[in-house]
């Protein structure tokens, strides 16, 4: 199957730097994908110098000299800036010239220039953005993380039926497991949106295992962790605030003196080992589920491999057809 | 002076096997600590055996056979559970025979029982648990950890409040900085709750330094990080997941093959300083802020060095008298 994607090459915080060398590494990966380079053209084509002709047969360029910049606001992403890379890029989407669309750029812009432009499905209110993050023993699925505040139990309930899709359609897990993210300290668990999310899940066909804590998700105890978006995004945060943490940890005890300097530097096949299972490049690329067309978020700071990983994500996605699979899944409007 | 303080001896994981010790371990570093043991006499005096006079002459019991279980409902801890040790070390809290209680056991049957037998100063509506964190740069307090879920936002004013007057104490920071805990990735930053309390945050008297993100809390962003407590315990439990895989990810890696073993074994120097700073029994000891009388909190599964970190909290909190500083300071009732 050829695969078309569009890649907001401006978007992130290094822009076609970044964007375009992830584009070309796909691209010499697999022979079926095609991608469009949506930017400013006098920036984009200088990476494309040189490179094999039966790789730049399968780019072409949409120029735009506008972008959405990180600090933009979002209405006036949405309103003011339609012809910006990311906007362009959704539209390739929208007009089925794509199958699927990329960026690094600004998360609330690019949602809600996603769901205005794709819309979400007949039965979906709300999309939320998903990911995958490490586990003790693979690898668990989050939504929502962060297009959602104010979260009502219904929401969290569509949430929780998109990501069993999602993981059905990613993963190849029949049956997975679904938890409502909750918390074990307080007088009476939960706050009221966690128990009537419970009651309406435990009713529902998924396979619903409970409450799972912050800890859990880490210890592997579901597949797909439902939450709202405000408490998602304070969880991811924090996470990788604690990841970092202890990464800059590791580096001051090596520097520490000589002896931790050379122990430290003899111990490299263990920090490479850690590394590689803790990369956020083997965890880039954030669904923005719901909608009617693919759209994957990457993390702005994503280097090129990093971005590389967040395409292929859309690939699996495409290779699925995933908004297919969640519009058939999705019952009738409760 | 002289600090009397009532240990909960048969609470956490281990009752007394970790709590005796821990009291012992305090006795002996301070001359002017006096200790009442509550529990169950059979399974405290064995512990007490061949102990040094003058150690032994700063402990009483009070025996009790009854005691709060983790899996007992905070209403039956409450109401069913007048004898239980918990109960006992409050009310000793309570009768002015002890300054603080400290208790490994059921969080929400200690705050329950806590608020019951203490209540809270004039001023505040709900108390909070609080607990310091480690950062990049040293530490950070954050409030509520899950006393409190669907605070609105005159709580989280009187959170902040609180955690101003704790930090300045227990640190002597004379302007803490004070954040609210809040997301970067939504349309419209925050949910309803955020933004009010922002407001209030900023006509405050406190040094409000506006909001903060998940991983700017382990970057040292803020010395005080407020929550609602619902979120703040899915915060703290997450980062505690995440600290405890990447261990669990050293040690796999260090296990891998006969290289990694000795050279793992070789980098111990590293490891025995990344434990140190991430070691939980630094931080040990969360603060029932907003009740009378002090009641601090271990995690339930402290072994006996980091319950005495917790005894060591509580001992800093009467000798700076902390519920007295936060009665002064606390405003009238808004």
């Amino acid at each position: 199957m050829a695969i078309t994607l569009a890649v907001d090459a401006m978007g992130g915080d290094f822009g076609p730097r970044v964007t375009v060398p992830a584009a070309l590494s796909v691209l010499s990966a697999s022979s079926s994908i095609h991608i469009i380079l949506v930017g400013q053209e006098s920036q984009i084509s200088p990476l494309l110098q040189g490179i094999a002709p039966n790789i730049r047969a399968r780019i072409s360029i949409v120029h735009t000299d506008e972008m959405v910049t990180m600090d933009d606001k979002v209405a006036v992403a949405l309103r003011n800036k339609r012809q910006s890379s990311m906007r362009l890029a959704i539209n390739l989407v929208h007009d089925k010239k794509a199958h699927a669309c990329i960026s690094a750029g600004n998360t609330g812009a690019l949602m809600a220039i996603s769901r205005f432009v794709l819309k979400t499905h007949a039965n979906i209110e709300r999309p939320a953005i998903m990911t995958a993050l490490p586990t003790e023993h693979g690898r668990a699925y989050m939504l929502d993380l962060g297009a959602n505040v104010d979260s009502e139990a219904k929401h969290l309930v569509q949430f929780a039926l998109m990501g069993d899709v999602v993981v059905r359609a990613l993963e190849g897990i029949a049956q997975p497991r679904v938890a409502l993210l909750n918390i074990g300290e307080e007088e009476i668990k939960g706050n009221e949106l966690i128990k009537q999310t419970h009651q309406l899940l435990r009713a529902s066909a998924l396979n619903y295992v409970g409450y799972i804590e912050g800890d859990g998700i880490f210890k592997g105890e579901a597949d797909v962790v439902v939450c709202d978006g405000f408490v998602g995004n304070v969880a991811l945060k924090t996470s990788e605030g604690v990841a970092k943490m202890m990464a800059a940890f590791i580096k001051q005890e090596i520097s520490r003196n000589w002896l931790t300097k050379l122990t430290g530097a003899l111990a490299y096949p263990v920090w490479r080992g850690l590394k590689a299972k803790m990369n956020p490049s083997h965890y880039n690329g954030a669904s923005l589920v719901g909608l009617t067309g693919i759209v994957i978020k990457s993390h702005g700071s994503a280097d090129s491999s990093s971005f590389a990983q967040a395409i292929k994500v859309a690939i699996k996605a495409v290779e699925q057809d995933v908004p297919a699979l969640i519009q058939q899944h999705m019952p009738e409007q409760q």
